[in-house]
């Protein structure tokens, strides 16, 4: 029986420390159970908490000939099994005590080996009433006691796995098969750490190498540059920064449902490919099947693009009959939905075919657009602003252990500036009163002031950091000339009901507007803009059947993320960012 | 005063029945109250719930020139409304009562006229203690009684409003102004109804024509066919089928979010648009920037596009510098997560450009696919179940009106067939078995069925519809032949840890495998495949840097859709479907 305890290749122990340690090692438990699936081999049982499928396969019987056919769920079927949540290290370290309640415990945790160092382990000699000195402690002095810190994804801090030799496994450690990067899985018993860093441990009674990892993983301790990880893009997400973006930018999103609808809104896919005309923001990818579709470029002849008599493009022999093009925003669809189900939103990617290689775009992004019928622009603002406080509020509630790693690592005072924006009343001002108040400021701006240009990123940061000090600002009423066409026009004449919200750091995090519900209004503004009334018949019809007063806005997920998470550059805070010259991954 | 309740143009009252109108009309308390905002002209205060936004313009005192610059917010802003939840009439008729513990409110509903009918006004006498006859309701015998049935899209069900002609706004009905499909706003009374069909109605004391309908208006009463919703898919949200739809379609949406969360996963974004070369299901959209992107067909010129010497496609001209794609799947893109957050899910569009036309193909549907790391098929299996159960679980309990509509109008039966979803355990058996079960039935199929061939949707319903009495069944274990090339290999050397989910009417629901995390297993697949091994560099790195058992599935959104509505052509369930020739909108 203590035969099964011992390792299987050489310990660092001599024959005699050997024979005490079998000898006098008491063991309350078997470490080892009964394997039951062959690819997770020597995994202890209760370190599968989710797997539960026994897949007890029960005997067809087949020879039996005496059961009927409706009997199948005897003679074939066996149970699914029962799906639990996986233990992780969120789980064991989370809550208020920081794990405490869990010194004693017995458990197993999965994971990645993020550091591993070794230590002369510390003779420790505990006196008992029945022999002088403890055996077992003296063996320790035969190896170097091994730290592990592991992680799992499940939260930014690792657990610390402190093994002795004589953990089962030891030796796959000690012969040097598990580095930064490896998988793992250790069980043992939480205790208090002696370290400062955390308030529990674990100590490791065995540990199983799942995978190695070759010794060229890129993501060593040292730190890497964020461009180089760019360059690592299915790796990246096993660094802190990443992982912690990852969680942030998860939370958000959750958020935006959980807000929406808490609030009664109904998400609506609004479709990705479109062949509709009446799209208006920006460059457009198109979407064809016309070009020989496969990866080998050099099967791509020109000759077999199907043409014209006149040598244009075939396009009634394209997928979709005629040009289609990657959508640029739901918008458009969502009015058609919210003027059916009353308030709506959509949460899907949107695209833009600019060349603009910045910090700033992406050709390819999420959308958040919310469209509120029976409603105006002041509905829209205060939308606006209850849901970006909503989400930001659910990120400092949830995601409080990466909200300080972004407030060490990435911007100091993040956390205060989110919490300003959770507490502090947003404000409102007309277009032509930001353009006073930027004409007064005492600042010298790249480009120029005046009425009826648009603001550039620098007037927008200085109103929202400068002006009024960190707190987020929502201009409204902008000249119709620099807005879309759908924006309702005010009774000025002027100005239409658009706004946008600007925020520290970022600028425009949020626009929207109301949108022309009155027809001949929206008809009158299509042929000023020269624009085709024919394409937008569908549009119309929205205003001409039951039309109501209606708004919305849209948000880009990812400078969402930036504004949360302090990330500089927008290629950060999407899992594959896509840019003029890169769609690898 | 009394001169602001009489109506703006003739009543059908006698100058005589005026006067006593006048006289005698006890008013409590205004029914008409100061306005705020233009473009709501007319609402009544309280209709407007949501709208907090008083946009009190504080004067900005340009002329004042005595406060300094950091003063702005009390010279230029003002604050930004309080947000709050429309009140909505499934909030109105919603919970256990229907609506009778609103007896006696005073509220207003603003919403689209479904049906509208008038009806002689019963002469109805009180008798009280000062005259013999109440002379109000006298008036009403100059008038017929109006009831509308309006519709806001938070449910089914319309609210009944009674409208007898003392309510402001009756001539604007009367007058034949209100067509089914104009948005009105109503406020009124809920009282106890006297129909059958609903516990309470609104008794309307005012109504404003928010949005007139033209009497084209192609959603009338009458049946319309879903053939012809198509063609109208930006007013099809508005009948009961298509609303039901939505909501049904976003609960379950939602539930999926819940569920990945409630259990520990992160919600991973994967690419839309990929130069990657290992996508390997299905035909796929090419993406690009090289064929002049106009909707004008006529621009589109052959010569304009971009070419090598040898007359190819000139690549290093097109946005990404090589050919780009519209994603087939996310899930090689969610392993790289889910080897760094142990679980994670994708819900995203996904594309296939097969020229399909049927009732059970889309170009463009929206999939789940989440990955599990540290899991087996058995995790994988017990996660499909669990979740599938969820959901289902969810809508019936969340969606409950729209069930009983389903189960009455679309699919007899529905609400017990998800029932049963919920209830009963899903059995598994492997292909083998599955085959054997095929063969040894007592039914002649269209298609083959041999080990080694893959089962057909025939195959697959009498498996789970007759085999096993509609219970949820999965097949596992498929021969490697018919399955991708990620899919781990069983220890017979035959088959793959492949698992498909079936279900009643649907047939295959989800699809999912356990992955070969063995990279020189991978490898050797590949070489046998001859799959190019260069380009699955980074997930061959996956299994080259801490490799982990890992399992994953995928759904389609759609076909989910599908079994929890009963709907039959997958066009009806995304709000705009694509399909060959089809991208309008």
């Amino acid at each position: 029986m203590a035969a099964k305890f011992l390792p299987a290749t050489t310990l660092r122990l001599t024959p005699f420390s050997t024979l005490r340690f079998s000898s006098f090692f008491h063991i309350s438990k078997p470490l080892f159970r009964p394997l039951r699936r062959p690819f997770l081999e020597g995994f202890p049982a209760n370190a599968r908490r989710r797997c539960f499928c026994t897949a007890v396969s029960e005997s067809t019987g087949s020879g039996e000939g005496k059961k009927v056919d409706n009997s199948y769920e005897n003679r074939f079927g066996s149970k699914v099994g029962e799906f639990r949540r996986k233990l992780k290290i969120a789980e064991v370290k989370g809550g208020a005590d920081q794990g405490l309640g869990r010194v004693g415990q017995s458990l197993s945790i999965m994971g990645w080996v993020r550091t591993l160092r070794s230590q002369s382990s510390v003779t420790f000699i505990e006196v008992d009433s029945q022999s002088r000195f403890n055996l077992i402690d003296c063996s320790r002095d035969f190896g170097l006691k091994f730290v592990l810190k592991i992680n799992d994804g499940s939260c930014l801090s690792n657990l610390q796995c402190v093994m002795n030799p004589d953990a089962e496994g030891y030796h796959q450690v000690e012969s040097g098969s598990v580095l930064t990067g490896a998988s793992i899985s250790v069980q043992g018993t939480i205790v208090a750490s002696q370290g400062t860093k955390q308030k529990v441990e674990l100590k490791v009674d065995k540990i199983i190498v799942v995978g190695k990892c070759d010794s060229s993983y890129p993501i060593q301790k040292k730190r890497v540059s964020r461009e180089f990880l760019r360059t690592k893009a299915h790796l990246r997400p096993r660094t802190n920064t990443f992982g912690a973006v990852a969680r942030v930018r998860n939370a958000l999103a959750y958020a935006t449902h959980k807000f929406f609808q808490e609030s009664g809104f109904v998400w609506v896919a609004s479709p990705i490919i479109t062949a509709s005309d009446c799209e208006g923001a920006g460059e457009q990818f198109c979407v064809t099947t016309l070009i020989p579709s496969s990866h080998e470029t050099t099967d791509s002849s020109i000759d077999a693009i199907p043409k014209t008599k006149g040598g244009l493009v075939d396009w009634s022999q394209d997928f979709f009959g005629k040009p289609a093009f990657l959508t640029v925003s739901g918008q458009l669809n969502g009015e058609t939905y919210a003027t059916a189900l009353s308030d709506v939103y959509t949460f899907g990617p949107t695209f833009r075919a600019e060349n603009s290689n910045t910090s700033r775009h992406l050709a390819e992004f999420w959308m958040i657009e919310p469209e509120l019928a029976f409603a105006d622009l002041n509905d829209d603002m205060a939308c606006a602003t209850a849901y970006l406080q909503y989400v930001v509020k659910y990120v400092l509630d949830n995601c409080k252990e990466d909200m300080e790693f972004f407030d060490t690592w990435i911007e100091k005072g993040i956390i205060h500036r989110l919490s300003e924006v959770v507490e502090k009343e947003f404000l409102q001002l007309g277009y032509t009163d930001a353009i006073e108040l930027l004409l007064k400021a005492n600042k010298k701006f790249e480009f120029p002031v005046k009425w009826g240009l648009d603001l550039q990123s620098e007037h927008e940061r200085y109103i929202t950091e400068e002006a009024f000090g960190g707190r987020p600002v929502i201009i409204r009423d902008y000249p119709k000339e620099i807005k879309a066409f759908y924006m309702r026009e005010n009774d000025d004449g002027k100005t239409v009901a658009a706004m946008d919200m600007l925020v520290p750091r970022i600028g425009e995090l949020i626009g929207g507007s109301q949108r022309e519900e009155r027809l001949e209004v929206l008809e009158a503004r299509l042929d000023e803009l020269k624009l085709d009334k024919e394409s937008y018949w569908w549009y119309l019809d929205l205003r001409r059947y039951g039309s109501v007063p209606h708004a919305g806005f849209g948000l880009g997920f990812e400078r969402l993320v930036q504004f949360a998470t302090g990330i500089d550059n927008i290629r950060d805070v999407i899992p594959f960012p896509r840019s003029p010259g890169s769609a690898d991954f």
